[in-house]
């Protein structure tokens, strides 16, 4: 289905809506996204770009000459024309703000007047509102004579002023007598978002309503716009999306990133890596004279190593999830230390055991069997408490646990895991 | 926050909706939430039991008196009974079912003739149809003396015989003449789901759309429910938690999951890890010749085996995602393969030198220096083929690759990575 021929194009893919475009684009290499771009309807070109990832979005813009780019974010919405803007340099964008429609242009300079991850900036402006001197015939009227359907069985109401005021439902409106105002019908909205709300505290809000739709309100109660559940799901996904690919010590990327881009990249993660590697390598040559007595060390250290990297591993993924959730707290942190020491005490006497006997018949010698086991109990105990205690203290330090948790707990099990080892192994065998 | 007085409740927690509640027990211990659960507002029970993670809710359900379960499950709606059903032993569930009102009964029933990742089973039954022969007047009456709010601004119309016939939108239904049929006016829908179509692929379908609401059919066009775009959201979040926990080597498990549970799930990824050390260590043992030569080889081989891990599991991951959003086919198979090729190649250039270099100060030893730099260019080129290819054969075998993916990884770089350099050095060193 990928090695599309741009002379077919027409039957197959004439049903696609953006979405689909972006995600056959972003499965594509650079040759023929090149080749498809000219073939796509013009009409669709401004949502296309908008859902593209962020890396194939600049890479297409990069590569289109100033006045399709124009052309094209003048044909969108603001929504639209906010994710082409932020891919271009600040000079080009700002030219092309200037040529937008007024409407257009006041709603991209309200989302760009806040931060990258306020509510505020993605808060759609765009957005169907009554006003609360209206007559409720009139709104009732102006719902039939719409071309668009609503978005939603609410319609917000906003004072003269701009003052938001709350919401009213499709059926009082209709139950209401035609001559009132629609203040008189007017109700709280269950849940407002304040406008400098991170993004991702405000589709948790929205994910725990049944809203479709909730109000975005400054300070000051003005109204600025709506976010939607569609949009709560996005920053979601792209939240998950990017611990995910911390986790696999990669950044969020495009799968057909340039090679260089990529390889620059990936290659802080490896040197990230090495250094810890480095670091487990010291400590090895720290014990040299009784790795040179007695070889099995050499060939036993890794399991060691790696039996707390797992269990550390088990921790923290549990630790991270909890502080993206909000749900560890000082008031319940003794509690997980106490739970994840039981659970590693338990798993590293079952697994110490088995190691320990496995290596009695391999290399036949019962002391270096208990020094094996001993240092798995305590390299996996270690390992459980830091899988709690490093993210949590990355998160009081303001750095995000997804990122730098992993590399910094590998570094505790391999140096904990060969110091004890090999440090225990060296006070038996050579004192 | 969490230190909760039960006494205190009234205060502070009275505004919580379900969610919020659910988010509060999954942050207790389970001590905390026995003392919490009877202070909580009866009419809620059913709703907080369905948000609660399963581990939780099973952990609730499995304390309480069975009178409670039947009369938190009889209060609730048809979606909420199903998660606490499930929860159940088949019996107990069964008795259950039976009490149900016949309308709830039926709707649970309906749920569980489905398998459980068909879309069938979770979409919402307790729908308001309209029938297609009716006039727009009555549609219009009842909507004004419905008590509930419509949940969305399409209306879904289903025929005397049940099939499913399409929407007809508020403004079409108020612009309709009152006598008319709303057979006139009833639209085709944009999507509809197939009602065995898997979860995950309907939540994607329901998220390319703008839509809330996206009905259900069953393949003779019956009218099953709808799936919203809230339960999409939920979908996604239980697969990225999902995903997430086995790159952590832990299966999805409540933050305070009791310790033998959580041994003994966690012992099932620590026994995998340990055959794939013992592996490891076996071909380490097979070149002990030459580490009793060479102690500096012992120092070093860690890092050979560490750097080929991270760039498998960054290809890995990238390969993960690729195909967990279906960006990765036979199309593109080989050009991703290219591109991961050059991308370790040129990384494994840079750092291999640097090891090299450092090596070479550390043990005043170029040819261990040359054969450290090849081992790491090998294992590192080796790792990101894997990267690709492994998950996709998983992916074909049916197997998760997010699952098995990275212990296989991890088992070919230490391998690969032990065995080139180690073997390396033996034919240099000893011959």
């Amino acid at each position: 289905a990928l090695a599309i021929e741009p002379f077919q194009l027409e039957d197959e893919y004439k049903e696609l809506n953006a979405t689909q475009w972006a995600w056959v684009i972003e499965s594509l290499t650079k040759e023929q996204r090149l080749i498809l771009w000219p073939h796509l309807d013009s009409s669709m070109l401004s949502s296309i770009l908008s859902e593209l990832h962020e890396d194939v979005r600049q890479q297409i813009v990069a590569l289109l000459p100033k006045k399709d780019i124009e052309a094209t974010v003048c044909a969108g919405t603001s929504v639209e024309a906010l994710d082409i803007l932020e891919v271009l340099p600040q000079k080009t964008a700002s030219n092309i703000i200037k040529k937008l429609s007024s409407e257009t242009q006041s709603e991209v300079e309200a989302s760009l007047s806040y931060e990258e991850d306020e509510v505020g900036r993605y808060a759609n402006k765009h957005v169907y509102t009554i006003a609360d001197d209206a007559l409720v015939s009139t709104v009732i009227t102006a719902i039939k004579n719409s071309d668009t359907n609503l978005e939603s069985n609410a319609l917000f109401v906003v004072s003269s002023d701009l003052k938001f005021l709350g919401e009213v439902s499709l059926n009082d409106l209709l139950n209401a007598p035609k001559s009132s105002n629609v203040s008189a019908i007017v109700e709280r909205s269950d849940m407002v978002l304040n406008d400098k709300e991170s993004l991702i505290e405000a589709s948790k809000a929205v994910q725990s309503t049944q809203k479709s739709l909730v109000p975005v309100i400054k300070e000051n109660g003005q109204f600025v716009g709506v976010f939607s559940i569609h949009d709560a799901l996005y920053i979601f996904q792209e939240f998950y999306e990017a611990q995910m690919a911390h986790m696999g010590k990669v950044n969020d990327e495009d799968l057909f990133s340039p090679v260089l881009t990529s390889t620059r990249r990936r290659a802080v993660w490896l040197g990230i890596n090495l250094l810890t590697a480095f670091l487990a390598s010291f400590v090895i040559g720290m014990f040299d004279k009784v790795l040179i007595e007695i070889v099995a060390l050499a060939v036993l250290m890794p399991i060691v190593a790696s039996m707390g990297g797992i269990t550390g591993s088990q921790s923290l993924t549990l630790t991270i999830r909890g502080l993206a959730t909000n749900q560890i707290s000082q008031g319940n942190l003794s509690a997980l230390h106490k739970k994840e020491f039981y659970v590693a005490l338990l798993n590293s006497l079952c697994w110490a055991t088995v190691v320990a006997v496995i290596c009695y018949f391999w290399f036949e010698n019962s002391v270096l069997a208990v020094i094996i086991a001993i240092a798995i109990i305590i390299n996996m105990i270690v390992a459980a408490f830091s899988g709690v205690f490093i993210p949590v203290i990355l998160e009081k330090m303001g750095v995000d646990p997804a990122i730098a948790g992993s590399v910094i707990l590998t570094t505790v099990t391999d140096v904990v895991g060969f110091f004890v080892f090999l440090g225990g192994a060296s006070i038996i065998f050579l004192w």
